[in-house]
Order: C-alpha cells, then structure tokens, then sequence
C-alpha cells in the first residue's frame, strides 16, 4: 500500500474524517487531526469570518494537518413562477396537517467564490477539498499557489477524470454507500451510481493520482478493503457521527445508525 | 482469514463461480473446479433429465467439488385478465414498430420441487444453492441429508439472519452491484438494498456461519477486500462472462463489460 498521499499531506493513518456541514465541529476536526488521521472542517454553511475563526481554534488546538471543505455547485436558475406552483401545491397540505403558513425561504447555499478563495488563500489549510466539481479554474490556481492539496469527489469514472485533467492531487472515489451529499457533477441519472467496491478499482485504474475510498466504511474491516481495492486512504463520516465530538443531537446520536453499523473498537 | 469454509467444501482458492443460468456452462463449472476455486451449474432453467447428464459430464472431466444452483421464488398468481390488459397496451407499440404477432407466452419458470429435489438426493452434489430464499423445509431437510453443504444469497442482514436460522452452511452476501437476478426473498423494497462494502460486514456480524461476498468483485482486489470485510470466499460472476468458457455470444462477450472491469491477470 502506497503512503505517497499520507506523506504528502503528513498523516499517520489512511483516515479522512468528511466534512459533514452541520455535524462535524471544531472538535472533531481536532480530534481526528490529533489522532493522526485528517480531520475535515466543512465550510459550505460557514461565512467567511466564521471559517477564521474556526480554522484559528482548529491552529491553538492541533499543529497537524487538516481540511477545509467547500461546496462548487452550480445555482439553480430562479424560476418564482414554479416556486409559486411549488408553495400552492404544499399549501394543502399544510392544512391538512395544521402546520401552519409557509417558513421564509432558506437563503441559497453560495458556491465557493472570490470571497471564499480569500480567505483560503489567507488561512492556507494544509488541504482543501471541493464537492460537486471543482471551483473555476482561475479560482483553483488560486487554492494551489497557497500551497493546499487539493481533493474533489467523483462518482463516476469520467468525473475522476474530469478531477484529474483539472489538476486535483487526489481523488475522492464516493460510492454509493456514501451517507453525505452525492458529489456528482457530470453525472445526471442517479441509478447509474455504483457502490464503493466497484467503483474504487475502476478509478483507480483511470487516474494517475492517489485515490481516497468514501462510502459504507465503517470500520477496520471496511478501511483494509479500501486499501485493497487500490486506494490511498478511505474517508468516513457516519461512524463519526458517534462520537462525543460530533454535533448531532443526543437523539440521532442514539437512534440514527444501527447497532450493525457502529464501529467497533 | 479462515479457511473454514474452503475446507468444508474442499477448494483450494476463495473463489466461487457465480452460477448464471443461460451464461455459465458445463466447460466453465469444469474449469473453474479444476483450476481450485468452485465451480457452478446454474439449473433454473434444466430439466431433471438435463441436470443429470450435465453432472454426469462435470464427474466425468474432474473429481473435484462443484456446486448445483435453484431458484426458490414462489411463482405468481395467475391473473389472466392483468396478463390480457398487458398485451393490449403493448399491441399498439407492436404495431407502432411492426414487430408482428405476439410470441408465445413463455412457460413459467418452476421453483426447485420434489422431483428436482429427488436427482438431487441422486447425484448428491458437495454444495447446493439456492437463490430467492430455501425450498420448503421438508425438501431442504432431504438436500442437507444427501450430504450436500447448503448456501443461499441474501441481500439484507435479515434475510441472513432467517437463511442462517433455517440451517444454512454458508451465507452468500449479495451486494447492490451484483450483476445476476438479486436474490431478495424477504425484502420488497429494492431501493433498501446496498452495496457489497456495506453488506458483507453486517452481515458477518450478524450470523455465525461463513459468508461468501457477491457483487462487484472483479479481480483480486476484490476478492482482497472481500476477505478483508470478513468473507470467507467471493462470488464472482460478470467477470467469467469474458472467459473462452463463457456461453454468452461473442457479441455480448466484446461489447458488454467495459474494459475498466476486465479482470487483470
């Protein structure tokens, strides 16, 4: 097994913590870094000022490596004539059920941009990880002069060769399995996603640069197969979701994954 | 990694040949026995009379174990007038394409009965298994007497849990990938199924006898991976399709699985 991508980013163990917005904190971040694996701050909810601010007590807290993630996704097109179909069809069903008038919209999730790319290049994480694609190029130049590595998830073969050409220096292999937000970008049709093992030996046959396994690894068992199947390191965010570090509530912490999934020691 | 399995069988190498009614051949159950791995005769679609001349062949070309294959599905209810609103709704694109008058209706495909059950007892094969859950326990009890080790797939932890309690020897763990008819018999819903990484782990958590991962595996990688998560031998059928022993037409042979899953040597 290749220990070129833990040398490169300077980590013990073939561990990536994902970036779980919302889930992961600070903590965890902390945490996995120290225990030798690459602790992952999700930045897709986070302003600006917030990611400092993190990523300072992340610094007071660890000097070993870790990850800030971003989200590249494309925004959708406004369309209020359909939101207003949309809201009249949910209207009746929010009578029906005695819930009450309509929550003010969710402010759109912004894609990583300028202001995101500033702040990167001010903090310059040892690693930057991207979901959904990647940032446009002039953007992504911009992360890799700072000095981050930098990672982005495929689903399919032709999205981590897409990843590759663009410049990544590894590859997020994210099966089926994955509990987190599906990374596709190029791909269109869910129901042709694969699952974790076929798809980590595919890409890893396709690209040149160290891929990272994601999706149903759980525990040991599920990380030696990742590294069987080729792959550099394997990313886990739902056996995270456990531990006393993580920011879900007490009632999915004990309800939520089975006791068939729980990592054990 | 136990060889428990292996030698309850008596196989040298990890690996079971998928048995693929229609794709598999008397050639291919014969190759893959002698060159140490399992081979398997997929009789779903054979007559008594087939099944005994088609082992009579494997005896005569080899002397080392070999598997026979069943379904257990429960055939449907007959409903001649949902079966007649089909074929009206299907005249029109008949026509539309000019694909002439409606075949035959095939004849229904006849779970694993008594007087499969009775060339069983005959031939006594080392290993039989099933597929869609077990025959009724009278007929399993006669498989199990005639010496035969009993394996069936599941596609959940709670089909292996009931395929296990109904004394099962082995357990195959069929993941999302799995390129054959999936073998759910307990579960309804297809979009609950998972995938092989996922799968085999809970499903060697759950039950004390050896399981065997299906789905997915290609290569030695796999087959690494599958031992890796806890199985005892991996499963593998799209990638024999390929093989010189294959009885798929040369057409599909070429054209059919990418070159990015073609086992390498």
């Amino acid at each position: 097994v290749s220990r070129e991508l833990l040398d490169r980013i300077g980590i013990e163990h073939p561990i990536v913590q994902a970036p779980m917005a919302g889930a992961a904190t600070v903590e965890l971040v902390v945490a996995v870094s120290e225990a030798g694996g690459l602790g992952s701050l999700a930045c897709a909810l986070l302003e600006p000022e917030e990611i400092r601010a993190q990523v300072e007590e992340i610094r007071s807290r660890t000097s070993r490596p870790f990850n800030l993630n971003f989200f590249c996704h494309e925004l959708p097109v406004s369309d209020p004539a359909r939101a207003a179909r949309w809201r009249e069809r949910l209207a009746a069903y929010r009578g029906e059920l005695g819930v009450g008038s309509e929550s003010p919209a969710m402010p759109l999730l912004e894609p990583f941009d300028g202001s995101t790319c500033a702040v990167v290049e001010e903090l310059a994480p040892p690693v930057v990880s991207f979901h959904f694609g990647l940032p446009a190029d002039g953007l992504l130049s911009r992360v890799k002069s700072a000095g981050c590595l930098v990672l982005s998830s495929a689903t399919t073969v032709a999205e981590a060769r897409w990843l590759e050409q663009k410049g990544c220096d590894a590859i997020v292999a994210q099966g089926l399995e994955a509990g987190g937000h599906r990374g596709m970008f190029l791909a269109a049709d869910p129901t042709g996603q694969v699952g974790t093992l076929a798809l980590v030996p595919q890409v890893v046959d396709a690209v040149g640069v160290p891929v990272v396994a994601a999706g149903g690894i759980t525990d040991a068992r599920g990380i030696v197969a990742a590294l069987a199947l080729g792959a550099s390191a394997a990313q886990m965010g739902t056996a995270y979701l456990l531990c006393p570090e993580s920011g879900i509530s007490p009632l999915s912490g004990h309800s939520s994954p089975s006791r068939a999934t729980t990592p054990r020691g």
